[in-house]
């Protein structure tokens, strides 16, 4: 913990605890809650619970935990309050930015705003946009980075078609951004690594290729960041956002990071305490306002100061623990599972850029004979194993990828039917259009702490519920 | 916890266990994290912390923070996943829901949409007022509830002077709204309890007024909610909005709850996932979007399940200590702390309504011959305590309350200076305008984990730094 100042920081605080368990080997997982959590099975008895959904909400590590709740007894308020713990929260809360702007590879004069998730960062980042942006976004992207942008009457967005490759990707955003005037403000969109297929766009490229046009260049970690190191200034990234609950720490807190100036020019994100310098009663009538011109411009109220440092804490637990270490590790659990799910007969694995593209750990299938969403509550019923089924709040792109028709109506997100609780209400009945095709998939996904034994679980379910059905 | 499904919960989250310290009895504080820590004092030695800026925010109860520590290795994703995390946290999400809905007196058809504070609320609120709202808002109100308004260009904002008691507050609303044209859709926003001076307003009054004259009505419950109980429906308020962190659950998230209507017909808050229920590439260009029309639809995003949990934790927490407990031991408390202070020279303590006005555990003041922020550093320095100083985010109320001057730059919430570490740093020169007049007040407030101690202490120290300087 970097505390740089005369507050006196319990040692709790300042040196963390070593983890409770012995810290990971380069091949295994890292601690998380709820690896010791078991199930009930439909068939009676029950299974430890194999977290195959990490794309959606990763579990904490444990050394989050630890450290959130080493803290959380000198919770105090912060900013104006002048009690020890208020000037130590208010310490932590700073600190908690500067390990955040280390972990993204900020430039110097970036700004890092707390905001409670990725779509909150993005849709501030709409919300902050100079008149008359242009944005350009593929429409590949899960609904957090597709839909901010047409919020406000005066910005035109330009949506691209899926490309095939990286390379029709970066050729498919120059030829757009070619047919703008020059000069007007215009920003790029784009996905770090896919929610659906797990893989990875080259953001380099298409930072490369936004400058060369004058726009700037949003990048969405959401799935990235907890894979794969990010780094703002080596990459020429103008802005990065990610969450904290799908990078191990889910205490409501994202981040939005980049370049300060649209930022500070903007109208506050909220209005309210926290953003106000200072209000008075205008001789007139009314009131004037002098907002922040700091991050705190747009984190108004009092900020979520557990969910920061728990963010911060995920920062350093997945930097200590190595990215070369977890991404050759998720990198070999990905080569097991792709090359377990090929030799299983009727299982077709999603992808846009093909077999041999670069890819975090999150995978969608679908598999002939079996609806996915009756195939993921038999994994949950019968095997212990969460994985999620449906469109993933990236429409479009489910839809290209599965080419099925636009007009489906497809719920995203709204709660779910009630679980299958026993085997025999396993609903194998195929949910698919008239012309055989699936309108849905299944996700698997996973990460710094999934054990290899989740995914041999993972791949020999599949198997045997695919052989009930041939 | 309240679970109405098929999904297995843990017998610990079924029953949570009781807090590990005995259960209040009934003049006893509720025990809170942090209740224990030990900080140093300048002159040598170290003193519980007295955490008396419960107004900024709260301590977390034991009994919040141990039922968060049960569910921690449950989370899972929530909404569409298949897995029996995922659907026992969807479970608990949504119970959490109706157990806030409880405990505010919602009306069956009334909507809670978690939040990530006050502040975000009522941002949320002034974003779906239908077109032209007038809104009527005391120029005594928080920042959080006097500057969302103005941010629409279709919305006037009527400002309305700082009432001397209840009932001018009351007489003046009815002459505010008695000039405008009928059947335009009209917003009062009010506080239920003054953040500044605890003063408790009179909540039905001006609800039964508003709605004589066909106007709706929001209450600012963050100072309220942690100390009386919330019946939305027999006060007959349209909406209400608090901070978790104000109210035992510091974990980053708010509420707002009330009429369905207005929340339904607007634009969701943020665009995303999870607020989204289809999305298509329109075959003319760009995307269609069908909303939810549920609480979903201003909740984009993956929800912060565990802020949500622990708001509820605490709501039952409260619900089960019992406000006629709680409000007599702080009323008990109230009476010594005013008592105290009126028996010490030169003590100000600041009101609107009057000395026999009923008030919650908040209370401001200031002190000849010490400027309010070198005795906030004092308190903390040599006593341990930790208050707060300055214009506690209600410039203009803090202002006609010293008879200050408005153009007065005042930083409202940014970080501090360091703190005073030791005692002959401590800078007792009066901060006031040239008038003699103070320009800033101390703020000492309390709640349910309080002890007697904290009350004495702060009346000692208080006494002790007076006379230094006489």
């Amino acid at each position: 913990m970097s505390v740089h100042s005369a507050v006196a920081v319990p040692t709790a605080l300042a040196a963390p605890a070593a983890p409770a368990t012995a810290p990971a080997a380069c091949d295994a997982p890292l601690p998380v809650l709820g690896d010791e959590v078991r199930v009930p099975l439909a068939g009676g008895g029950e299974a430890l619970y194999a977290a195959l959904d990490y794309a959606a909400s990763a579990p904490a590590l444990r050394r989050v935990w630890d450290e959130v709740a080493a803290y959380a007894p000198y919770y105090g308020s912060v900013h104006r309050g002048a009690g020890h713990l208020s000037q130590l929260s208010t310490e932590l809360f700073e600190s908690s930015r500067a390990t955040v702007a280390g972990f993204l590879g900020c430039r110097e004069d970036d700004q890092v705003v707390f905001t409670r998730s990725t779509t909150d960062s993005l849709n501030l980042l709409a919300a902050v946009l100079p008149p008359r942006t242009r944005v350009f976004v593929f429409e590949t992207e899960h609904h957090a980075a597709l839909l901010p942008w047409e919020r406000r009457a005066d910005t035109e967005v330009v949506y691209l078609d899926a490309p095939r490759s990286p390379g029709e990707a970066v050729g498919r955003l120059e030829a757009a951004l070619a047919t703008r005037a020059a000069g007007a403000p215009a920003l790029v969109c784009v996905t770090g690594a896919s929610n659906v297929t797990g893989e990875v766009w080259p953001v380099r490229q298409l930072a490369a290729a936004a400058h060369r046009h004058g726009a700037r260049i949003v990048l969405d970690a959401a799935q990235l960041a907890p894979h794969r190191p990010v780094d703002l200034a080596a990459w020429d990234v103008d802005w990065v956002a990610f969450s904290g609950h799908k990078l191990y720490a889910p205490f409501g807190t994202g981040v939005l990071a980049g370049r300060a100036d649209w930022l500070r020019s903007a109208e506050p994100y909220l209005a309210g305490g926290g953003a106000s310098r200072s209000v008075a009663r205008r001789a007139g009538g009314g009131v004037s306002v002098e907002w922040h011109t700091t991050a705190a411009r747009h984190e108004a109220g009092s900020p979520n100061v557990i969910g920061a440092y728990a963010v911060a804490a995920a920062c350093k637990a997945l930097t200590e623990a190595g990215f070369e270490a977890l991404v050759a590790r998720e990198a070999r659990l990905l080569a097991r599972l792709r090359g377990g799910l090929a030799a299983i007969e009727g299982v077709r694995v999603l992808s846009l850029f093909g077999e041999d593209s670069d890819r975090v750990g999150v995978l969608s299938l679908t598999v002939e004979g079996w609806d996915s969403s009756a195939l993921a509550r038999a994994l949950s019923a019968e095997y212990g194993i969460g994985v999620r089924d449906g469109l993933f709040c990236a429409h479009p792109l489910v839809r290209t990828l599965l080419d099925a028709p636009g007009d489906e109506p497809a719920d995203c997100e709204a709660p779910p039917a009630p679980p299958a609780d026993t085997a025999d209400t396993v609903d194998t009945d195929t949910a698919a259009d008239p012309a055989g095709r699936p309108l849905h998939a299944l996700r698997v996904s996973f990460g710094a702490g999934t054990p290899d034994e989740h995914v041999e679980r993972f791949l020999t379910a599949v198997g045997e519920l695919v052989a009930r059905v041939r």
